[in-house]
């Protein structure tokens, strides 16, 4: 038996349309072709008649070509109405980072990368400010200082822009990245740009989301990682987590145990998608973890 | 050394300007007269500059009698500008629940009373709906069957607070009760009616809650219990809790799940006010645990 | 679309040796035969080389009729050499719930039966103590009082095993049942007796652990509810879960918090079961959840 | 209003048998002598007749000087036959960290010493593995590789004592440091030497608790901090937390998981050390937190 964290795997994320045969068609389509399934996940939203899968399959024996398991796979996925979308996990996704002054997040994410915890390359770092660079230093990876006004947001994204295309970036992160980003910066990056929240969402979203729970005299804090749409904090939600407060807590207080839950659930929410274990829907998401 | 469960205890709860010697002044008033302190919780507000205690002592020596211990303490009192409240350990409050056609929360009260978890007397139940009589009779407690309706609810809140009058209630525990007091009522039991609401307050305000957490496709979801104030579910919070959900959980396992700790947040909330640990200021609470 | 709630399913519940085709020949089966696959969870232990499956389907236009679904499987199963058991979800287990003198976790049971959360019918109590049969008569289930002790315990246990085939009992339920059941009882009911220990085991196993755990000053506390085997506490673990302590709780706060705890854990593992979501292999459980 | 973080206090730890006219006594001794309390934490043994306290109070108009405090609380000190020790905020405590191969919770550490968020000076790293060498540099602190084997354990230890003398150590951290420490080396810091052990104990003491944990197939893993004893594992715990697995997760998840409990349980434990919020007794803490 070979160990799971070697195995050469494909995977295939589908949602369609839930009807009678698609789990036959799709195990059919593995095993005909000499493929091992070491992963079945399958979800259905009865309310709105979808399927949703996550396949893993040992392609060591597959007998299609990697280049060709897209092109044969198609006349399956047509005839079912599936979206899917193929994925190798020899073929690892390409990060980004964002960030601004704080750096709890991000130092915790490069431990993770650097480890190994957390399957991915990042490729650069760019933020708002230049604090930040000595870590991304300490990492050796890239570090673009791209300052933000709101006289200069159109010009410095078209710069971040193509800075992400030329290391063609899949997947950005904003690990405490303090700026919005525009409209059409979102549509580029469709549910491939993942934020780290500080609150239990849909509580307190937007700004100084520690002091507004510290007035409202909450007796749990909390953190949501999601994926950024056009409309701020309202994104689907990947994983949230919480942590106990209580009147002895100071408004620093908040912050400092804030800090240590919105590390985990941002490391969580990554890892998720870089296996490519998440799918979104209707602003929600399968987490197949 | 008595059993501390068995002894009988007074108990100050105080609030007042933070200034010096408030402790030593409270500490000898008990010491000079006899008493010995079983508790002693202290907290400063230091934004504000408010202190806040929680004394208990055994009154089995104790100088003063019962009944003129508050006029002894008095001057202490005003020379400090405190508000304070004195309680007995050995006079447990007198308690009244409100519940329409959910029982869990009042289930779970009434076997807590019952087992002596909750040291108070449930008086009576008052509800909208017949549905918890039998339960009521179950647990030998006077049952009112009060219908509420848009045209009657001036009426049926008079009926009310009659017979919380005659029955001299002290606490009111809203067990799921599906209506919003008037704003009168709410002042003549200012910080005495207790409320769980199914959602982790301020997310998911009014009404249906887990339908709303559902939609927003959440991963945790909660309960908290709360003093009610003339504004819908935004009085002081005593407890809240969370469980995780995922998208495996239709909206009857969110329902199923948060009735769980629906239950335990209430319970706490209402054994820690029946036991004097809760103080309210700001629309937050301290709470003594 | 059908509510999954009231859908008439099929359950099976497979491990066997991994390998190649068995996804594709488990849903062709299905498939084939007209039926609709409504949550198929696939588990492979690589340590082990062993594949588990929960597969349940719906078989409201399955062709093959529910008597003769389990012959027709066969030649599947014995080509994979398959340990399979197949169940139907309009076909409830028939339950027996063992108690002592604590109430707290059998009230909690009856109770979720009674709304629906719990699928099941329970047909009969036995204690060996008369406290419960009260409130076992208010649930209206046939209550038998079975003393033991050292003498008795062979024709005590005799008494009861007859009374469990009388009623066909699918699944025993120790409700805090303070009582060791013999080795042989428990080879006649193998996985089939679901026990909560009040403790987060391994940790204190056998007596008293919320003293034990009390002397040692742990900070947190738990319950866990596993299958009985022949040796004390130490069968296959279904659900754990832990509440926070401090040095300001008795060992009665202990004891109290504790019960919150066992409640809710007895009844996730005993939901689990009931809906075949639970596998054993190697003295640890899948849990389909 | 001073703002609490940037104050100067002094605060005594207790603990003497229960008595009346304790906090009268230390009240008064603050008061009388121009100091304000900022915290008065209090805690009475029941079962053991004890009283415990934490005091803490602002000296900016204390008329005693600094040093003489001491000497000055001796009388009442001797009067209740009271262990007591006396500290100051504005003298950080002096803090080696122990360290093997495993980093994480040395950088966690490390970075919650550089941010503020742990009050105290990190004055050397002992290590028995070159392994930590670069982060210790890159956190500016003396790394010190001081390997051991069977044979010259207490050699190696002296060569400890001696650097942790030299440095005037007050306390040691065992960041997953994998060697037993002597009697001898363990009584010269009694209650000085935090370790964190990667299981939720007394489960799985000793070595491997994570590959026990997996064998056992529990559904919740944990991790412990505590004192240091000459027994291994069995030392007054401090802080424990845990973190759900399941079926899905793998020995490696265990580990990894497992990971960020370790980080934050020995985090809170320093903390609660550093800021002398910790009292043992009878094996057990009472943590003022």
């Amino acid at each position: 038996m070979v160990k799971q964290e070697v195995m050469n795997t494909a995977i295939l994320l589908i949602s369609c349309p839930d009807r009678k045969g698609i789990v036959r068609e799709i195990a059919g389509f593995i095993a005909d072709n000499g493929g091992n399934i070491v992963h079945f996940d399958q979800h259905i939203d009865y309310q709105k008649g979808i399927f949703f899968a996550r396949v893993e399959w040992d392609i060591s024996e597959f007998r299609i070509p990697k280049e060709e398991i897209e092109s044969s796979f198609k006349p399956t996925a047509e005839r079912f109405s599936m979206n899917y979308s193929l994925h190798f996990s020899d073929t690892p996704q390409r990060v980004a980072i964002f960030v601004s002054k704080q750096g709890h997040c991000f130092y915790d994410l490069m431990q993770r990368f650097r480890s190994g915890e957390l399957k991915g390359e990042v490729k650069l770092v760019i933020s708002n400010h230049e604090d930040m660079r000595p870590l991304a230093e300490f990492f050796g990876v890239p570090y673009h200082y791209i300052p933000k006004s709101r006289e200069n947001k159109r010009s410095a994204e078209e710069k971040e822009l193509q800075l992400l295309e030329e290391s063609k970036i899949d997947t950005i992160v904003l690990a405490r990245y303090m700026q919005i980003l525009s409209k059409d910066f979102v549509e580029r990056f469709r549910n491939r740009i993942i934020n780290i929240h500080h609150s239990f969402l849909p509580a307190f979203p937007g700004a100084k989301p520690y002091h507004r729970a510290f007035n409202r005299g909450v007796k749990i804090i909390g953190a949501t990682s999601h994926y950024v749409t056009e409309l701020l904090d309202e994104g689907p939600i990947i994983e949230q987590d919480i942590i106990r407060v209580s009147h002895r807590d100071s408004l620093e207080d908040f912050i400092r145990k804030g800090k240590d839950i919105e590390k985990v659930v941002l490391a969580r929410a990554v890892k998720w998608h870089l296996e490519h274990k998440v799918l979104v829907y209707d602003n929600r998401t399968v987490v197949f973890d």
